[in-house]
């Protein structure tokens, strides 16, 4: 199956003294194509906050290969890379909208808590568990 | 009365392709003074919020004289020129710790919340009214 | 004449402890939304900073009126308030796309500079001065 | 040799909906982090700016272990872990400043930039080709 891709407009106040897109801004990107991407999947942030749960970052990778410009349009392809019940392993590729030019790739890793309290959506939350479980499956044969 | 200024050093990743600090980032600074200005008066942060009291901006106004760059440091002083009981008006005043040019003036306004309500600290906090209210009392004669 | 509004759909990124969007986006979104504005009305940056002219924020002014939350789309309305050749004033109207309710209204004042040097667009870029002269109009009539 | 660790207030901007700081600040507070380190060993931004030379972040990576907030000092540490002449690899320690609480570790990679242009420090800069080569080999030392 194959979800929209993300696409976000740089701003101005994105950029940088060097001209590009100050690098810490494509961690903030991850982020809002998770969110879409999530409730492409049927997990929307509001469904999966109103049942009590949060999926904090507990690690963040990216690699920077190009140098993404102000006004550009860039494309965020997310997909499922692991997923253990307890750990949810997302991966990002982002480019450029009307080149194609590969801007930077990276890696989110992601607990689930119910409180404070680390749960696996196994328990807490079979439906999304089972969505989850599928992509899971879908990516490795991609692969 | 004579409190300390606050100083902060301007950041990479608050400069922007002009190769300035992109001038949303003053807002920041502004609540970054404020918040250490009320704790030397004696209403820190915590401690109001712990009383149940939030005090959100209602109205922010920033005038740009001359362009901060990376590495400077500013030093921003900030005053209360008025206050109701049920609003409070700060002003603040940026500048270049170095050589003292100025680099932007600015206000804010804020009102008293207490859970979703709209309070007065003359019955909130009986205590923040009495030192809003001397300090907007030393304010006039300063002027 | 009627001009496209702007859509930006309100990130967790910029959200802040209270659960609303820290008030110093608005002025990004500010931002975005001239942006998109200038483009529209025949002013695209590019093309202005390619003929070597900028036009730096030279006063903002955000009065807050209800909180937007994350996931909310925002629409966002520019209008021309003034324009004498050396500057140009913008004035802001930001909605719930949903709902219409008002989050805030704004204000932003601009120069224009060729270099570092203040430039009139009179002499510096007739067709951009005939452009906002006839918006200023325009908007006058509105009123 | 013992390096000064880098000192930075969590500010209310920084902080998210869940009322912790926002995971993108980290990447953020490495950069601040960075400088002064960089100023530290002899290798001051501007000097290194001076001499047309930038080394740009290639892969950043940020490991989560536990949440800081509004309000907190964090001390960050951040040592030489490799360094190539061609590219740079330093890691981040963040604690809370009052408890030693760890709050994240990180690591970023650089490369060097003469115009657009990959260069070795060994030829464009040899003394601060020196600097880092012997940072290096104490860093090793220590491990």
């Amino acid at each position: 199956m194959q979800w929209e891709p993300y696409l976000h407009k740089a701003q101005y106040y994105e950029t940088d003294g060097m001209g590009i897109i100050h690098h810490s801004n494509y961690i903030r990107w991850f982020e809002e194509a998770r969110v879409d991407f999530l409730a492409q999947i049927g997990m929307p942030f509001e469904q999966v906050e109103a049942r009590g749960i949060v999926s904090p970052v507990i690690r963040v990778v990216c690699e920077y290969k190009t140098m993404a410009r102000f006004g550009e349009t860039v494309r965020i392809r997310v997909r499922v890379t692991g997923y253990t019940g307890a750990k949810l392993f997302l991966a990002y590729r982002v480019e450029d909208a009307a080149t194609g030019a590969l801007r930077c790739t990276g890696e989110s890793s992601h607990c689930f808590l119910c409180g404070e309290r680390p749960v696996s959506l196994r328990r807490a939350a079979p439906d999304y568990d089972a969505i989850l479980r599928s992509l899971t499956l879908e990516s490795g044969e991609e692969g």
